[in-house]
This record gives C-alpha cells, structure tokens and sequence, in this order.
C-alpha cells in the first residue's frame, strides 16, 4: 500500500536508499522447480548498472546480487526469493550542502510535502538506484518467461535529437547506449561529449518488444496488459509519456487505417501493438517511452531552500548526462514483471498446465 | 485479481455487460458524511451517456443510476455504495450475425484466446458501455475532492487532423465535442459529418487538468501518482497513450530547458505536470491521452471466423464514429478515482485531519 | 480496504443493509465456462432465510437472487457477476425508538466511534441479513468445488446446554435446527419454546466438515489455510472462537498423542483438521465455532444513550432467538469461498489443468 | 499472494528458511518520524530467541537484527524498512536422513504436495524460525502503539495440564514459561524436566491482552478486528484454536449473561473481548489460543517415506519440547502488526491526527 511492491501473483517488493548500506527485494510467487542461480541476474544488472562507459556517472557500483532464500539444491521452492546488492561507493559528503536545499526537478519538495522530511543523500528512497532490484528481480521473471517462448528486448530509439532509423538488434548490445542503428552511434558520443562539457543533459526514448507472447494474457477492464504496462513504464525514473502500438498516431489516423485486419494466416499490421482490449492478441506487444532529461546538472538554476528562501542550484555529484542511456534493462524488467503476473493469473483462471490460455473450441484457430 | 476492481482505499468494482440486465458499481471507502444523492451523479453521467448529438450512437439509454446502499439520511454512512444502471435499448438482434466472426481491433479475438467463449451481444463486458459505472464512481469522488478544493477538468484536444488552438474553459461544456476553443466546433461538424457519410472512424487526444491538488499525493516506487494515472487512462476503451506534462517533448529537452525552476513565489512552469518523483508538487496535474478511432465501422474489412476461414466484416450496429467525443467524463472520472484513493492513503499515513500532507518544518514553506 | 470483499482471486465483495432497498454482491474471478443459474443459489439461501420455522424471526424475506451479470448462454464468462436480493419486509419504524439508544452487545457503540453516526435500522450493514449474498456467492464456489469433487457440510454440534452425541447427515437437513443427532431434536424444540417464553437466548456450536479437499492448497506463512478459515469463520457475526482438528484439546495432549501417524494406506487418524503447516493434507478439513447467544432480547439491560444518560434496553423487533440456529449455511459458505480461493491460487503457481496440485515425483504416493 | 505478506497498510512481508543463510523482513507502510533504532527490536528477538533456558531447543542463534534501510537521522523516513537476521548455527547435517522421510505432523507431507518437492533442513520455511522477523516487525508496531497509549502483553496461561490460577503481571518476564502464577512455575519445571526425559512433547494456552485501545478500529464485514486477530494468530506455527473474550463459553451463556451492560462510567463486563459487531469497543482486548505439541519428538513413530514404504521416524534434532513457551512475544507481535494496521485505516477513513476515530456527535459520551 505504500507502493513498494509491484504485481499481484508474482510480485517484487524493494527496499533501500541510494547511500544507505544495501538494496534489497524480496521476489514471491515463483513457481517451484525454476533453476535459477545468482548468475542468472547479473548479465542485466551488468547492463543497468553505473561506471561502464564515459557517458554514465562514475559511480563504481559492481551490483553483485546474493540469493538469501527461495533456492534450494539450485531451483526455486515456491517460497520467498531474498535478493541483497550491498551499497559500495557511497559518498554521502558530497550531498551534505544541498541538505535543506530543493534541487528544481527532483523529488525533493514533493517528499518533503509527503513525509515531512527527507533523506538528502543521493536522493535516498528515489534514486534510480533502486531500479537494480527491479532489474534482478525481472531476471528471474525473464528465464521464466523464456522458457515459454517470450523474449523481451528494448533499444534506445532517440537521444534527444538523434533518432536511430533503422532497427538492428545484432548492435544493440555492443555500444554504450542500446542504439540500434549503427550509424548513428558515432553521432551520439559526439553528442554526449558536448553535452557533458556544457553541463546539461538531455532526454530520450526508449522502445521495448515483446516477442512470443500467447494470446489472452491481461484482464478486460482495470488490469488490462496495456494499462498495466503503462503503470510500469511510468513508474520508472524520469519516464513521462507511454506509447502502446500506434500510440498518439492513432489520433489522426482513421478505423480503416488504424484496424490490424486479420486471415487465417495471422494480422496485417500491428497499430495495436499486441493488445486487443486489454488483452494480448499474441502479436509482438511493442511499448515506447519518453524519459525526461537527468535533473542533476551542473548549470546553475533558481530554487528555493527549507526555508522557503531563493537560491541558487549548482548540482555538482556524480550523474548520468542522460538517463535513458542506461533504462534499457530496467524497462525490459518493468515489462517482464507485467507479462509474468499476467501469465500467472491466467493459470489460476484457466488452469492449463502447459499454456496459460484456456482450451478454445476445436475448430478456433489455435495460436501456432 | 480478475481486474474489476480500480483502487486501494477508495476501491471501485463494476460489473455488466453492454447487452445483460444492469450495470452495477460497488464503491467501498468512501469516508462516513459526505453528503451524497443519486442527482450528484447524473450531471455526469448525462455527459457521457449516448445519443445526445448526432455525432455519437443513437442507442437510447437515459442512464439513470440508483444507490442501492451505503447512505443514510442523505450523507454517506461509511459502508459500501451500491449503484444501479438498468439497461433498456439493448438490440441484441444487432449482434446474432457476428456470434462467430472476429471483428478486426475488436477485443473479440483476444477476449476467445482468454475465456475460450465471448459474449458476443455489443462486445459484452469489452463495451464502453461499462465506463457508466466509472462515471459515477468518480462523481462521488469529484464531489468529495471538491470539497479539498479539487477541481478536475478535460476537453477534446484533438478531433483528428482538427487540433483546439485555444483553451476556453467557458466553451467547453456547451458544444457536444467538449472542444475548448469556439472557432474549431464548426469545423469538427462538417469533418464528423463527411465521415459519418462515409462509414469511416477517426481518433482524438484528450486533456485532462486537476486544479488545487495538494503537493505530497503519490508513492515513491511502484504506487506514483503518474503510474497510478498512466493506469487508469489507459484502462479506458481505445487509450493508446498517454503523456504527464512535457511527455513526448521531453526527448528532445535539455535540462535546463525541461525542469521547472521555482521561487518563493512558486514554479516558473510546468513540464513536470503536476508531478516529482512520483509525487504531487502542488502545480496542476496535466495529463493527455490519445484514442484510438473506434473499430465498429461500415466500411468492409479482411478478418476471420471461429473457424479460422477469411471473411469480410461490415459493422452496421450504432457507434460512436468517434469514442473520444464521449470519452472526456470517463478520463474525468478516472482521474478522480485515483486523486481521491491518494488523498486517503496519505491521511493513513499521516493522520492530519485537514489536509493530506504532514506537519512540514515551521520554517518550510507552506503550500497557500 | 473498507473491509467489504473476502478473497484474493475468487472474490466476493458485498453491499446492503439491512433495511435498504437491497442487498447485492460482485462475485469476480470465477473461472469460465461453469454453468450457473440462480436456482444453484437458491437452495442455500432458502437453508437460510428467515421465518421458516417458529425458532427464528419471522421477518418474510423470499430472498430470491437475480444473476445480473458474468452469465451468458447458461454457463459463467469469467467477467464478474453481479448478484441481487431486494429486501421486501423491512420494519424501519421499529427502530425509530433506539435511534439514539446503544443497545448492549450490539455494533451500536463501536460503530459510532467507528462513522461518527450509524444505521439504526435494524443494525443496518451490521446485520446478519448481509450473509444472505456470502450464501449465494458461496453456492457458485460449491458449484465449483462439487466438480472438483470438494463436498462441504456443516450441522449444529451444540445449541446451549444440548450437545449433540451423534453425527448423523441424513437428519442434519430435516430439522429446523441442522441438528445431526435424531434423538436431540425433541430436546431442542422444547428448550427453545421456554427460552422464547423468558425472552432470553442462547449460544452455539457449528461444526463443518470438507472432503475431497486434495492436498497442496494453502500458503506455508501468512495465508495458510486453517488461518484464512479463522478468518472467514470470526468474520460471521456473533462468532467468538474458532478451532481446527483437536483445537483446544491439543493444549493437554503430547506430542506422541497429538501426531496423526500415516502408513502407505493413509493417515490413522485426525487431530490436524486436514491441515498441516497451513497446508491441506488431504484429509477432511473440520472446523469448529462458538457463536455467542443473540444481542436483541425482550429481557431489559442497562445501556446508555447517545448523550451518556443512563438508560434502560428492552429489544421488542423480530429477532432470532439463537443465531447459530441458521448459521449452518453461512458457514458453510465461508468455507466454500476459502477452499475456492486456495484452490485458484494453487493453479496459478501450478497450473495443472485437472488438479491444483504440481506434479510430484514419480514414486511420490498420490492421492488417490 | 504467495501468502509471505501480513497486512493491508501496514505489511510485513518475510522471507528466508530455517537452514539457509539469512531471515529477512521488509516492513512498508510505517509513518515517517518515529525514532527508531536496532535496539527497539533486540529485546522482543531476544525473549523469542532459543537457547535462553533449557526448556528450549538448544539451537545457539544471537538473531541480533540488522536495520538496512527506511531509517535517516534514526527516525522512520516513510520508505520501506529492510530487516535482516543472519544464521549462525545451522547443522544442516541433522537432517541428511531425513531428506525423503514424512515427518507425522510436520508440514513435509503437504509442501510435497503443494511445492512438488521441500527444503528438508530443519523444516525449510515451515520452521518456526521465521517468526523471529514478525517479533522484529512487531517490535515497530509495538513502539508506535505504545506512542498512542496502546499496550500489548501476552502469557502462557496453560502448560499441558498445569494451568496458571493467577494473573501477576510481575512475574511473566522472571521465568522462562511466561508463566503469570508464581505458584506454577516449580511445577512447571518438573513437569518439563519428566517430559524432555521422556522424549515427548506438549501443549500450551497463550493468552494475549491488548489494553488502551481505542474504540472504533476494525472494519464491519470481512476485515473485522476480530477476523483478523483469528488470521493472525492461527497463522502461527502451531496454533490449533482462537477465542476473544468468552470465547466457547459464549456457547452455554444466555444473552442476558453474555452481554456485556453499560453505564455513564463504562461496560460492567468484557465478554466481548473488547470487539463488537467486529470493531474495537475501546475495552481490553482479550485473546485465547491453543499451541499443539510440538512435532518434532525422539519417541518413535509410523509414517512412509517420499517412496510411499512404510517407515519408522525418530528426530533427533534439536527441538522444544513445548513450542508454547516461546510463543508470547510471537503472539504480542501479531497482535500488534494487526492493531497496527488498523489504527493506519482508520486515520485513511476519518483523518483525525490525534485519534484513529471520527469526531463524534458533541453529546456522545467520548472516550476518556
């Protein structure tokens, strides 16, 4: 209820503050019988996490994750999964002028209206660093999901001016910024370097796929899979806007432009992006979101402090010049979260052991 | 769990379907004394109910809610409110011919692959029509947040290619698009009635606006106020997307230009919409959606049969050749759904009895 | 939240007073495809109505429930259903007289430091009448339970001083008592016709008994099965004391008495109640309950009014002289919505089709 | 919904096994400013920690708690509170030979069936181990309750057949029972010392008293305080059986003896138990329970093992004779997390800073 916790059947519960000792999560409602290993999460907790490239802040966090319940004899149990990342490079001193100051765009004077205090020290519970466990914990929901034929993936799909315009998996993972488009890579270390050098930062966009996904996951009115992909997106730092499918396109486009007309060979189109009244129709589920640029900069900016006096802001820590860069693997955990408590709640309505969609009537064109 | 229910505290659940007996609402939570009758729902629920221009369906519902419970002696008691909405103009007949043809961007094929079977009479529980409920759900939490100083306000952004220049609040109720700037309602006729002609649908973008929030509504993590938005705009029938603030255009903002710098006097703007970290900043909450064009059109389309044979689908039933044009109560409702469950977590959480937000520092400044 | 919906993936959410114009419930998470009328329902809630023998009120209820949702062709969609039952015989004007009075035993006293005001009418929510929909929720999860070869039977163990000595079933639904003990019957009719005459009541003892439960349902901490039972048995009104397998006795036994040994042919006997580290064994789960004599009796108390004056309390309305009397059918209910709950949760974590149970190893005994 | 989560606003969700590296905790939803440190936990850990008597298993634990988050400037931020406990004296060797053995009465039998496999050392998660992070949790609950004049205590009331005849709160923390009867003390010691020589086990009654509770707390229907007292305490390892107040002497009591009368100056009894209509009535809260024998017995005894042959089980391990003795502080940390949680709803349901309840009617007696 204070919203550290995400899902219903499968669900992830975070603790922990930027500059305290640890980060933890507690996974529940992992099926039993699912190997799973500390190895299983650090390649995209690897991926996530800070220092890898000249374009991330320098922090030097390695991120290792310790499994504390919930695997025994090298497979899941069905209890409680403990998670733990200790906290390694903290420097709180550089937080310590800025303790009663409101940095302009930062969680600072809403928590304050919230809580009536705050943790200064990197921005304590609303740091991004709390996404490290979403990200260990969507490893898990992610070789679960794997092993029935779901992939999910995310790109960098626009930094600030520079838009990738071709889609190219193979690259994706071998340049510091999840771009997919190998000609526009140079262009943005070129972008990044006078970015850095000006202070500022700048926002971006991120796309993330679903592939595999079986028909029928998601609930008709409330929980619908899109509506509750969006909540996930949007609760990821920084993120401002969710797209599904045609997202705003479908503002100008007509009923005879925007329907994914059908044969028995499957869709046209995609405009859906995989959902059909809330409700996955077993294409590709495609997601795209914007994401704010970093508020931590170094150009100076007017705010007001505690007690309610003008001053001026200069954050001087260490910062990512552009969050999106490293959002990839938090957004394709947020995604794996949502799609693994849907496939859960679709068993218990359903029970099918071998898929979570119910027995169709025989002459119903099965999902191949 | 099976996705009817919207909220934590201040929960709503509905049932019913477009062509069965009644639609019906239990909303449980609402706090004991809150002055309520079945006339601070019906403004509402008239807005949204169809047949009241050309431009929408002509099925005739006159929507006419019953509080079954949970008043006593004209205040509200504490208890679950039960509500009732009778339906009378189902014409069932409309829908035989299509008991086992999937119609294109319809939940049909989804809804098949979740339970197996679909009701196939107006779309069932997939219908629009179940938004009623919402709307009067949210009445009551409109009335209730009136009463904090809340006012929660929307419009028709976008009609297709015809965008609204200009917000005049005093225009907005008295044109059937809900379209807040006068000199665009004349052109929104003529291209509504050149598609209805012409058996075609388009989409639209809406606004919506909450007035007087208080900073400190939200969670930090997974509850955000801007999740817990994103949610349940996307919850609503044909929501594509959906944007907080700045959205989209944040991709191509820099740091300095998106965060919104403040004085004692208050914020010099507002790209943040409303929202910090996940939390109310006490600026307005803005938020923009788009929806698709609706599905139901006369104009043939490719699809299939529950036999998987190719067929070709013309839709001839009544509909809104544009959802949006209704859709501005609905986002009103959900909008309120969520302020109004926020505003009761925090008093769990801080007790204070006349505003949500705690105590702050005396010397913090206060929100006026 | 509000306390008013029991389950967390077969829910059943209810609202209604006593002496409003109705009481209704949204039963949500029934699987698909179960075939249900509203004469599945009735014959509990005839078990239960009032005024079907002279030991009970004689208030006239028909309790009749309509299906306004969630069914279509016969057989249940999986959208929620929405249940009804108008009260027809409601007295208001014989409480208008306690209006300000707090009668001894009652809600009355803890509900007004609860709402601030309360529903005099009959008790208004905190009327037993409110059972009428757990009834007919109940009978849809027994349905269910019933294929899966789940039976659920409760009988009245001891009404007052009378226990019964013999466990008969075939007599439990032929007298007004649920008693199960042929010989007792007499016995209790002429000790309720001299209670009725002193205008006194007296307390119960309701014993139910599932079998068929398979083993595997339940939650090994927080959600074990005998702890949801507590809960959903103390949650009917006037239960004081809840007790699984051995109950009490287990205080005085040793561990070498309490421990039910197994050979390859079963259990040798069943002091666990069929739960075992909050687990069902598959033996028959019993539960055992007290429920407290009737508050509303002609005999006068001394109370006090809302004004804190000293006041003296003689109930005159129609009221059941012993409540555990038509208890039976609610317990049983209650019953119903756990084991249906556990049973979907189970298929969620395991998802076997044909039982909730995971696939154990190949030498492990099964159930048979 | 894996059932490893206590409460609605105030949740503590745990995880870790009795053999594995750590125990942990996190506890979401407490209120921002309460001091907190460490130390506010350790005594409760440390009267619920074995090896304190030789009553006890002799299992050597410092459970010496770790606070990793939640907690700046030693006071509650508002952010979720990470706990942890690590192992220290696992012999999982003890449990090799039992590894495809069903313990009678252990929860082997039903985790095989609900799991498909089990974690045998030392009963995995089925351990009683894991209620030193709800005596951690409690421990919270227990000290912002106390802030509100809120007092939980707990005592053994019966030890197998040597029941205590009278309550000296004085003396309950001076002996290693929790025995209130001094009396009783000299012969529980025998009693225990012929037991452990016997390679038996007993049974216990705890009895828990919560004093200052305000009235008001509880919800009407299914979350009734009473409910959730029942679930809460069931869900302990062991309980078998719950009575508030009279409990199942309500069973022979008549109305007039049951009900508890009022005057100006209070209630003239407490059958009740300080709940009515499912809300605290603002008396003490009075709770009964019964814990089996313990399982774990060197007494021989007939089960089968994972291959469905015949065995005979001996345990060898290190066990209490009587699981009773150290369940006071468990049962006090329950009653608490549940007191707790309800305070927190209602503060979301009337607002009042100072009080959990609404302002009531200017003449109704308010509570002192």
């Amino acid at each position: 209820m204070a919203g550290n916790t995400f899902g219903t059947l499968f669900t992830v519960t975070t603790f922990g503050e930027s500059h305290g000792p640890a980060l933890g999560a507690i996974v529940d409602g992992c099926p039993p019988g699912l190997p799973l290993d500390s190895a299983d999460m650090q390649p995209d907790l690897d991926r996530r996490k800070p220092g890898t490239s000249r374009f991330t802040t320098q922090r030097r966090e390695s991120d290792e994750v310790r499994i504390l319940s919930g695997v025994f004899e090298g497979v899941t149990t069905g209890t409680p999964i403990g998670l733990l990342i200790e906290n390694q490079d903290q420097r709180s001193r550089d937080y310590a002028d800025i303790a009663d100051r409101i940095r302009p765009a930062h969680a600072d004077y809403s928590y304050m209206h919230k809580f009536g205090f705050r943790d200064y020290r990197g921005g304590g519970r609303s740091s991004a660093r709390e996404t490290a466990m979403r990200v260990a914990a969507g490893a898990i929901a992610k070789k679960f999901l794997a092993g029935q034929g779901i992939r999910i993936r995310g790109y960098l799909q626009q930094l600030g001016p520079i838009a990738a315009e071709v889609l190219d998996w193979s690259v994706v993972e071998t340049n510091p910024f999840f771009c997919p488009d190998p000609a526009k890579i140079p262009e943005m270390e070129t972008y990044m370097a006078a970015l850095n050098k000006s202070g500022d930062s700048i926002g971006a966009r991120i796309n993330v796929v679903a592939e595999g996904v079986p028909p029928g996951l998601g609930e008709p009115i409330f929980d619908r899979l899109d509506a509750d992909i969006a909540s996930a997106m949007m609760s990821i730092n920084a993120v401002k806007a969710v797209e599904i499918g045609a997202g705003f396109d479908s503002v100008e486009q007509r009923g005879s432009e925007h329907r994914d007309l059908m044969t028995p060979e499957g869709f046209l189109s995609n405009n859906a992006g995989g959902v059909l009244g809330g409700i996955s129709s077993g294409q590709d589920i495609t997601v795209s979101m914007a994401l704010k640029p970093t508020s931590s900069i170094r150009q100076p900016g007017a705010s007001i402090n505690h007690a309610g006096e003008p001053i001026e802001v200069v954050t001087t820590g260490r910062h990512d010049p552009c969050v999106g860069i490293r959002a990839t693997p938090i957004v394709e955990a947020m995604l794996a979260l949502v799609l693994m408590d849907h496939f859960l709640r679709n068993r218990a309505q359903n029970g099918d052991v071998t898929s979570p969609t119910p027995v169709l009537p025989a002459e119903f064109p099965q999902k191949s």
